[in-house]
């Protein structure tokens, strides 16, 4: 008897169970690491609560990661629950997301250190947004590369599709403002970093809130 | 066919999963990252034996957090465990609470550096209690919006539901007691943190034993 | 309508879910860990090669600490998949192995660093060894309590129940021999550990091949 | 009444997941962990800008290392989904193979820090090379291993077995080409390392895209 889709054994649910396990893993793990950036050592004749507040850099590069990694990992929790399966291609496109999920405690390093030493300011703070704008644009990819290959779910409706599409692309324009700002107000740019992550954050709670009703009316007040 | 709660491909159930996978990897990780902080090195002419007592803040700082997390996690998952499905504002909520698990660390390697050390000591350990309690504050504020948002599963009783709402509460004001008491006592009050994460471990076992038996009645004893 | 066993929502089971998850990322972490603790920086007028074989006990450290964690782990699953549901009791007993294991990173850096050094030599293998014996105990304990309570699926045969008791334990035994020879001879009481773990990997697989048959000879060639 | 396969409780089923869930944390924690081992200080009178281009071999060290345990991981998720269940000796090859994945940030950091040094460049590629080749020899052991002891699923045809042992085979002969090269070219022999990865995660596709159509075909378009 062949396999279907009821079956839990059926392989491409499966397959996105894993993707999805692997994916919470390295981000859950990406974010995690970053608080080893952040350290402190008051230097001679200096106190602890001096020395905390020297490090403000630090935690503006911590909380700026850590919301943009969170906010990555909402869309990509959303888009990979409209799946209805993986294929090999999107598997790559992940990995290449992870890839640079990953390695963004390297740059968020870069900026804690050198966000406040003039001249290298700028290198520090432009290679960071270009990398958070770029792992943004790669969720996106993920998305429109599973609706055009045809692997969202048939029971997604054409306007939740259009709206979680429309929902990813518009902050690529505020990142590109952002790193140009960064360039004469290096400080400035994290900040609006921050903002981004966290403006990310609240429109797709909107997309949840539209979408939910429609797809659990028929199933009536059971719940 | 409209999807039901019977179909694991049901989209809030779904949510839930990918909610508790990240979260337990954020614990879990946060938790395990604690032992980096313990380091021993021994001083010309010391022994092994003598650096390794003299590190005792280490030790006590790394329980302190372990059990901590340990119990948040513990309430983490209670409360997840009643919860019918998530919704946009709870996975913020859990996000902002991951953000100070994820943030631990630091002021953990904070109290074992500096508990022993002339007036840097109540920086710390006022810092580390604070965020403690604030963890366990946003635990209760989880609980709280998932039942003002009518996020709980209708099969948990009012008993059980103000059972575990009492359970959630009381031990902010043991934090703010054990705060006052670091300002003149700073080692004592990492012990009394250490304690509450022990209290807040015990008697959240007492809720269950009272729960499980009227929850698993109805099954009679086909088990 | 009653939750029963064949729904997905079923507490019990659920509850097992996310101790599983949580153990295995406190696992999976800490045994990824390990690696951190080995490096290598040649002196002055030292080759790459010769720096490479001065650190054996970096590598003899880190086998021994990841195929004992290894064994922990598959004796933790065993058991975890004999359990019908989790207690809080359980729970708490589960957090006290996790809390050794996420520890264990630091005596295993001990070893490493002091195993050559005169005099500490004794103090790190010793710790070490005690932490290890503590480990493999408080998984026989957690199994045994799982026994006690009434925990085990009643689908498990009296003799497979048995069988698993039995392995878990004599190689307390074993660490209590290579402990005492460590006072003696540090660096083959590491060896003994390792050898240990080792002995313990391979019994658990002898419990198996035992039981598979037995428990899916009702299901027949369905398969 | 016997437990079967459509039971969630069924124990081969609940084994594969939690050697996927143990798997999974391993591989993602390693592939994070890489990114520790990047880090840039400039020298007195260095900008930042100049010391990020001198760290070149750690990127390089980096993305061969993420992208080789990618691949490692997508061949380790392909041979899992064909598994039927797992027995005691697939669990220990697994545990040997996550020792070497485990172990990889060790030698990726040898080869960042030594791969422009005269004559220690050799050591540090060739030992580099030889892991990365036994990591994939041991993923070609545990398929063919599953494969003698008829753990795979009976609903894979033996043509999507033929592919699959096919594509995990060859590359074997890259390494020894590649290590052979670094003998004499080391840097060069990183980059092969690299493109064997990009090479591998490239053909798995290909068998994906041969198997998915025959066998959902079945299925009709009922979904």
């Amino acid at each position: 008897m062949p396999k279907t889709k009821k079956d839990p054994s059926y392989r491409p649910f499966q397959r996105t169970t894993r993707l999805e396990a692997f994916s919470d893993g390295v981000f859950a793990i990406a974010i995690t690491l970053l608080v080893l950036e952040i350290s402190v050592s008051p230097e001679a004749g200096q106190g602890l609560g001096e020395a905390l507040l020297e490090a403000w850099p630090s935690y503006l590069a911590y909380a700026t990661s850590f919301f943009t990694i969170g906010a990555l990992w909402l869309a990509h929790s959303t888009v990979s629950e409209y799946l209805d399966r993986a294929d090999p291609i999107l598997l790559r496109i992940n990995l290449v997301l992870l890839f640079g999920v990953g390695f963004l405690p390297f740059p968020t390093t870069l900026v804690a250190e050198f966000v406040d030493s003039e001249g290298d300011e700028r290198i520090a703070v432009t290679l960071y947004g270009v990398l958070l704008m770029v792992l943004l644009l790669l969720t996106s990819v993920l998305w429109r590369y599973a609706l055009t290959a045809g692997l969202v779910r048939d029971d997604i409706s054409p306007a939740e599709v259009a709206e979680l599409t429309k929902r990813l692309s518009p902050t690529l324009l505020l990142y590109v403002v952002a790193i140009i700002l960064g360039l004469v107000f290096p400080v400035l740019a994290v900040v609006a970093y921050l903002s981004i992550a966290v403006l990310v954050l609240i429109p797709v709670a909107t997309v949840y809130r539209v979408l939910r009703p429609k797809s659990s009316a028929p199933t009536g007040t059971s719940d």
